[in-house]
């Protein structure tokens, strides 16, 4: 229950047990539709979607190298580590960056976006992650910034890498210029594979960019991918057999808004077994992220021995703080193959740890109210 | 018989075969120090070598973004397609770039890097690839070339994707500063990973950088695999399975210098063969590779012709011209786990398209000559 790699699909394990094959013939081709196909669906957009050989932070790196020019101001809400990633990508290439703490436990809102885009006129670039692992916290109204950065006829990258799939998302619907996204969260294939969508307009500024990258050049994947179905550079070809099957599962089986409405009844579940509980969230109620739950520890015990019983006593692996938060939280995340079972398994480890660690015992209630989330969001 | 992605051993296939593990935990530090000591013995070095999730290019791209600075003077000899990727890479930095155009067929030489540094003595930075895929070119005489680079004090970058593990490259031996290869080739690993070693002299300027790049930032690199054995960002968990499975089989059962062997014996096999069979070939004498030979389709047929009978009637894939070199030549590689048995079977099928294509036989003395560097190179 770690904010990925998530657990794979034995359909996933299996589709990487195949020789290679060339990825400059028909059959390669063949797949790259395949999989273009579906990660369209999945991003709800017409928009191109290019599938780079590289994690989500390199998605990231993709989008901030092939749009920012020297000197162009661009507007980062942070909300935690991956908005700081996000804020030093676009530094790396030059970017400006306008920086916009947030309090720990709260996401970017439209009224935010709006005020500072007030304030830096110049700003030409908005980007920040939807969702944010590192505080467990999400951009709930979404559809609001997108808005205000419209009025404001900025570009908008949205960095989605820990929850597309988790959440609704609909990429053109919204108007989201660059949407990033990795293979091993909510798409729970293995990791090793970022997806990047770029609207029409995202395309011209990079194309009519002076230095562009050479192995995230966004307007190479665009040429290789329509006119010959291929990646400029050799992709991972065993993941891409791996997140086409991931995809297959998602799109054609499961269904996308019923694998979304899978994550938001876990996280559901888990929210009401933390109340019950009394465990204190990083996020305020209204950022809640439905994919990863960020924890302060109880008084006087560690995330340390929290974890440390957990995987031990109930192998049920959760994950501490990333960066400045290491030693001060816990998280359990809630992305990918996560049925009812597992999350019920995870409170009721949850529960019994925290009577051992700290005797206080709510079991009962926390697996009471989290069965009701369950049953009532996500029948059958 | 392309040059790579290669065929899998069964072994590496059934190393992917796994369930995802915690990139964060003890079980992924110590694959990644198994993996470790064997990537610094392939290497022959004692630098580090990092890992990055991104295919060969993306490996060439890490050695650019983070050694050259605005204005850098960089000498790249061009020798084919990837001697142009490399200048690209570097541009795409702000590096100034000084290329040697090579005539066709040829490859660095100590002589031709000499000459180019005492005409340009504000060079930093000399990089090339040993060797050029697209051509069938290797720069021999690589220690002469180092030697001649060290006289002047520059940083050497070798782009070594197509030939580590095919050819003798002892890289502390040598001196190399950074030395680039992918997972796909002459490793036979499936394609996705990046290996590239650091000097301390080339980590020394990679620190003073103004710049870094933010997803193949080195200096990130090394602080997470000295501190931790990890990687900065989510490395593609299910190839560093593979990867470790195909270096296991080098290194600790077959032994790199006959691994290396195998290559040089199968390449011996193919150049005998070709000479029966009169077919001509790019690379000059003293270039050939030992990985890839690039032949000029006989008069009046085409190498889609010859591709096309290979593949349908012997169900042997071969490559044609890269870039500027489409329709204009095949290739056949020898790259990773091509055993004599199938170089046999390969110049066996080329010999019969030949003889159909254009009536002219040598079928039997082709395979007599191949036999006869085999049993000499590579006997049992």
């Amino acid at each position: 229950m770690i904010p990925g790699p998530t657990d794979l699909h034995p359909r996933v394990i299996d589709a990487m047990r195949r020789q290679m094959i060339d990825h400059r013939s028909e059959e390669f081709r063949e797949l790259m539709r395949s999989l273009e196909e579906r990660c369209k669906k999945v991003f709800e957009t017409r928009n191109d979607v290019y599938v780079l050989t590289a994690s989500g932070t390199g998605g990231v790196e993709c989008a901030a190298s092939n749009l920012v020019e020297l000197g162009d101001k661009v507007l980062v809400p942070i909300a935690g580590v991956f908005g700081e990633r996000m804020a030093d990508a676009i530094e790396a290439y030059g970017g400006e960056v306008v920086r916009i703490e947030l309090p720990i436990g709260e996401a970017p809102t439209p009224q935010i976006i709006k005020k500072s885009l007030e304030e830096n006129p110049d700003v030409s670039i908005v980007g920040f992650p939807y969702n944010d692992t590192s505080t467990g916290t999400i951009a709930r109204d979404l559809p609001g910034i997108i808005r205000a950065c419209k009025e404001h006829g900025v570009l908008t990258v949205v960095d989605a890498v820990s929850i597309l799939g988790g959440a609704k998302l609909p990429v053109d619907e919204l108007g989201i210029d660059v949407c990033i996204t990795g293979s091993q969260k909510c798409l729970a294939a293995p990791p090793g594979l970022a997806l990047i969508s770029f609207s029409e307009k995202a395309l011209e500024k990079a194309e009519k960019k002076k230095k562009r990258p050479h192995y995230f050049d966004v307007v190479k994947y665009r040429k290789f991918l329509e006119e010959r179905q291929e990646t400029p550079f050799t992709p991972a070809v065993s993941l891409f057999f791996a997140l086409d099957e991931a995809l297959k599962i998602i799109v054609d089986e499961v269904g996308l808004d019923r694998w979304i409405e899978r994550h938001q009844a876990g996280a559901a579940a888990l929210y009401a077994a933390a109340s019950e509980l009394g465990v204190e969230l990083f996020a305020k109620e209204d950022f809640r992220s439905p994919t990863v739950l960020a924890f302060k520890p109880p008084k006087n015990i560690t995330d340390a021995q929290i974890r440390q019983v957990m995987l031990e006593k109930f192998r049920v692996r959760i994950a501490g703080g990333l960066a400045q938060f290491r030693g001060k939280m816990f998280r359990i995340a809630n992305i990918g193959n996560v049925a009812g079972d597992r999350i019920l398994k995870t409170i009721d480890a949850l529960a019994q740890t925290l009577q051992q660690l700290t005797g206080n015992s709510r079991r009962e209630e926390a697996l009471e109210a989290a069965k009701r989330e369950l049953d009532k969001r996500w029948p059958g």
